[in-house]
């Protein structure tokens, strides 16, 4: 039996009036992989859409231990007693198996999950991780239509998922530990130059001259890093989440960089790109899960792969002999 | 009428005496789009497969003005005088369009290009960036089976083609000039982070004391990053072409890299983990070109994009539907 919930109009009515409750129950809808949910989550998605892109697109993202969730915690509560209501999604391709490690398992941001104009979601399921990005992408969509101001994305930083996350966000920070180069350790390559924004966080104490010091080291670095299209100069900031130490400057820093990006036309400019992304990624994702899941490779692919490996036939070849048997040659 | 020349195992005794017009009728092969030539293609391909996998591949990148084939030339030059054989090859999306940019527009390494063992080849021609990195790679192979004992892969460092590059080497090297700011105009975020050595070029005359600055600078920058999984640490160097200075120093920071990888296990597990990389790289490749070569879609996708861009429909839904069109839903 259907549960009554999983009505598109009545739910976009909820989320519309900002009913937690529905916006929930929107998001699970989305994320369910029964045949009959996804005409309506599809039917949702489409009746939202015209009321979304009015939120600011953040992604956060650090190494586990960094301090993500009590930075978010700070960030979010300074971003309520402003006036704006904040959405935090998370994107964890490992929580299929984990059961959820970015949120769902601990009992994390306490004091900003209590708040009313605050959401907080953990990860999506997914199979792939291009599951998982394009449900949190819809989710975005729905937050933004039942009335958020600002939607934090947040990740691990260790995987590929940064790529899809920053893809689908305006504004990227990440957050890192003072004392160069343990801290880094898991952070993916490429990451750091991908930031918008570097914090430096648990600045308080004994830290704060070691967080101050990398952030001058940070600040070179980045000089030398090549220009973003849109110009900005990525900021290094050091932050305390427990003294509530520049959390207000973060939330300025991503105003001015709000400002600076609407002016110059790269805010709009941008996501034109993200949706051309998405259109294609969801194509891609699309045809390659349809391949991977494809019952009469399932035996092969493992052979084929061990033959590649081990320099018995290319890589070429391989996907060739795949192909074939995908499309029945 | 075929050539008579693309009979594989006429090549491959060719390529397997190191004769140079051999190796270069195998790539012509491998670069035909040709339907009769791919059969043989590809059993030029396996059967020189088992003579591949022993040279030193070292991808080159580098914003043009760089003076990336002087430095190649000087490179190159070097290597042969010490006795060994290397092989220039260049990936360049843009050659469709301007007729190869890289190699083919300008008589370059005229000095390189005339010794016995070095072998220039531009660009492979193909529709997708996919195609191209493809054909580069079996090159690769052919020119491993022709005792080549240093494979180049040359790029511009300003789109897509280092990760490729990066997929197919053992070695990756950035070129920059000095004086930071400008000179990176052009070269894709990410990439710095990608390069096992910096290579300040054009460190002469009244360049060298800005060189020698630009170096400390990145070298102090270098030890920001995330550390590499096989635990090398990217070095920087200061060159010049012109006055051949540390072009040798260039070579051991390369040997000691092959060294050290090789001792840790990083370097066959590279290549490994590379080889899987193409395999699925190639099956993603051949399934997109499919979709998108698809004579139904050719006149709905730009339509389909244009109402994804303007909002009008969702990227998922703008994807659905190009799904059902290309599946004869």
């Amino acid at each position: 039996k259907r549960r009554d919930s999983f009505n598109s109009d009545g739910l976009l009515s909820g989320i519309l009036r900002g009913d937690l409750q529905a916006l929930s129950s929107g998001i699970t809808l989305l994320e369910s992989n029964k045949k009959e949910d996804k005409a309506e989550a599809q039917k949702l998605i489409n009746s939202c859409l015209k009321y979304s892109g009015k939120s600011i697109r953040v992604g956060v993202t650090g190494v586990p231990g960094v301090g993500k969730s009590t930075f978010i915690e700070s960030f979010g509560q300074f971003v309520v007693e402003k006036g704006f209501k904040i959405a935090v999604l998370a994107i964890d391709p490992s929580s299929e198996k984990s059961g959820g490690s970015i949120l769902g398992d601990k009992t994390r941001m306490n004091q900003l999950s209590v708040l009313e104009n605050a959401f907080i979601r953990p990860s999506a399921a997914g199979k792939s991780l291009g599951g998982v990005a394009r449900k949190t992408r819809e989710s975005i969509i729905l937050c933004e239509a039942a009335g958020y101001d600002f939607i934090l994305i947040e990740t691990v930083g260790v995987g590929q998922s940064e790529t899809m996350v920053n893809s689908m966000v305006d504004f990227f920070m990440l957050l890192m530990l003072a004392g160069a180069g343990d801290e880094l350790q898991g952070i993916k390559r490429g990451i750091m130059e991908m930031a918008d924004a570097l914090i430096i966080t648990k600045a308080d104490g004994d830290n704060l001259i070691k967080a101050r010091r990398a952030k001058k080291e940070y600040e070179n670095a980045i000089h030398l890093f090549p220009p973003n299209e849109n110009e900005w100069i990525p900021k290094t900031l050091v932050a305390s989440a427990l003294e509530n130490y520049n959390i207000e400057k973060t939330f300025e820093t991503i105003q001015s960089f709000v400002n600076q990006t609407k002016v110059n036309g790269s805010f709009t400019n941008n996501r034109k790109q993200q949706d051309k992304y998405w259109l294609h990624e969801t194509i891609a994702d699309t045809l390659m899960t349809n391949f991977y899941s494809s019952e009469r490779l399932v035996e092969v692919i493992a052979e084929v792969e061990q033959d590649v490996i081990s320099g018995k036939i290319s890589s070429f070849e391989g996907a060739e002999k795949l192909m074939k048997i995908y499309n029945h040659e």
